[in-house]
């Protein structure tokens, strides 16, 4: 055992989408990219889809400017630590984790993100949490996706970045999944593209499987879970910044159920669950990579 | 969140193979298959290949008739929740915790298991654990692997559980193991076999693979070591009851490295790491399934 002193952790998830926290009020913990690759490995550390760190806006550099709006940022890095901007199921355990610590009110909350200042919405006493997800762009034009020797029309919706939303019969029917479906034409997507297959299961409601560009297959994703929304909701004739009237679908992923929204003004808003499983110290040898 | 109180836990693993610790001295905990499942989901949970709970034998009606002998009795189930009889790696990480914790002194330390008494030998300040596994059994007869359109002679070693053990040039010609390699004769093998590719690194030292039966390629099979380490002592020559020398050899599996002794009694003693990366409290909603 090292004599460095234990660094707190919790663990918790959104929809299954699952982050080790790092609560650091005073941006004292320097996480090099292979500490933070290290505490997200499911074996040799805790485990997680992603790392979120709890630090002051004041106390780091990339969010000095936003500290007046926002007390806390969000230093979320991927599993391989590599920096990343937002998680819309991340920012809801975030903004859940400082509630239940009493470092902020419950109520509406803004957090300081690399993709700019997010407001939450969540209650004291548990439930759901509610974060804008901005506005989504609908470009023109068919794209198509395939699986095996199965092709299906699909439509592109970018919510901050691309996804390509395919309504099928059956979720299974796209397969195991093992490899990225087939996207074209691929003009369409030169950054890479998330892929939702899509059923029905009642009104305004609906269920998706998600292929996320660099992960595979995922127990949830929030921006995919917001564009299937809008490709839903413009397949029933609903466009709220056209008819006046605000749209609420449940979407459900593998790893939960989703509530979207889609006001006039065209903002987005997604309501979920956020958990935080357990909390405790880390031991330093940990870190020392 | 529940009013119950927060339960105690530990995350560590020994060659990557991990597990969740839960401290339960007087045996208060009844923890179901469906929490113990809960708990080693890696993504909804803490996450773990296996549970470790830490009983006082006297307070477990399986362990009170090894109270004298062995004061703790590790109570070891699957990531399923099924009940397991006892596990190398666990073993291992289960005696640092009693050590590091102060609940046994270091030195020698008897453990109650399923599968009867198990001696370790630790320091108190960190360093590898030893474990004695017992002996192995080599039953006569040809047996063969086949990955593919590949096919390679084996051995065939029970260590409490059957293995094939089959050497090659390279462990990259196995491929990717998705599937269970095919075993024959499979009457050799009643209940199933794991399966173990291994290379030569240098004199008394080799690499494996390991496909285990139920699990698939796991990154350390501690029983697979020490088949493995017995398959390559009589391919070598060595054979300590016979010769009367205890032979040693290293054993590198993917998530590190064990060193595993064949005594002129036949008792093998595998020596490897255990970490205890974090502890802390779980929410005991997490429980509540």
């Amino acid at each position: 055992m090292s004599s460095a002193r234990p660094v707190p952790f919790l663990k918790g998830h959104g929809t299954e989408n699952d982050f080790v926290i790092i609560p650091d009020p005073d941006g004292e913990f320097e996480l090099s990219k292979e500490a933070v690759a290290r505490l997200c490995d499911r074996r040799a550390g805790i485990g997680g889809d992603g790392l979120l760190r709890a630090v002051r806006s004041a106390r780091h550099p990339e969010a000095r400017g936003m500290a007046g709006e926002a007390e806390w940022f969000m230093d979320y890095r991927n599993s391989d630590g590599s920096i990343a901007e937002m998680c819309g199921n991340g920012v809801r355990v975030f903004a859940r984790h400082l509630v239940r610590a009493g470092l902020a009110p419950a109520g509406e909350l803004a957090v300081a993100t690399r993709a700019g200042i997010r407001r939450v919405r969540l209650a004291a006493d548990g439930g759901g949490v509610t974060v804008g997800m901005g506005r989504a762009a609908l470009p023109a034009g068919d794209v198509r996706v395939t699986v095996g020797d199965r092709t299906w029309p699909a439509r592109h919706v970018n919510v901050g970045n691309p996804h390509a939303v395919a309504f099928v019969d059956d979720l299974a029917a796209a397969g195991p999944l093992r490899e990225a479906p087939g996207v074209a034409p691929a003009a369409a997507y030169p950054q890479g593209v998330n892929v939702e297959f899509v059923v029905d299961r009642g009104p305004r409601h609906v269920a998706l499987r998600v292929y996320e560009r660099g992960s595979g297959e995922t127990r949830s994703c929030g921006t995919g879970a917001c564009a299937v929304m809008v490709a839903a909701a413009r397949r029933d004739g609903a466009d709220p910044s056209a008819d006046g009237n605000p749209v609420t679908y449940t979407v459900d992923v593998p790893g939960g159920r989703l509530v979207i929204s889609e006001g006039t003004d065209g903002g987005i808003e997604m309501t979920g669950p956020a958990v935080i499983v357990a909390e405790g110290m880390l031991d330093p040898d940990l870190l020392a990579v």
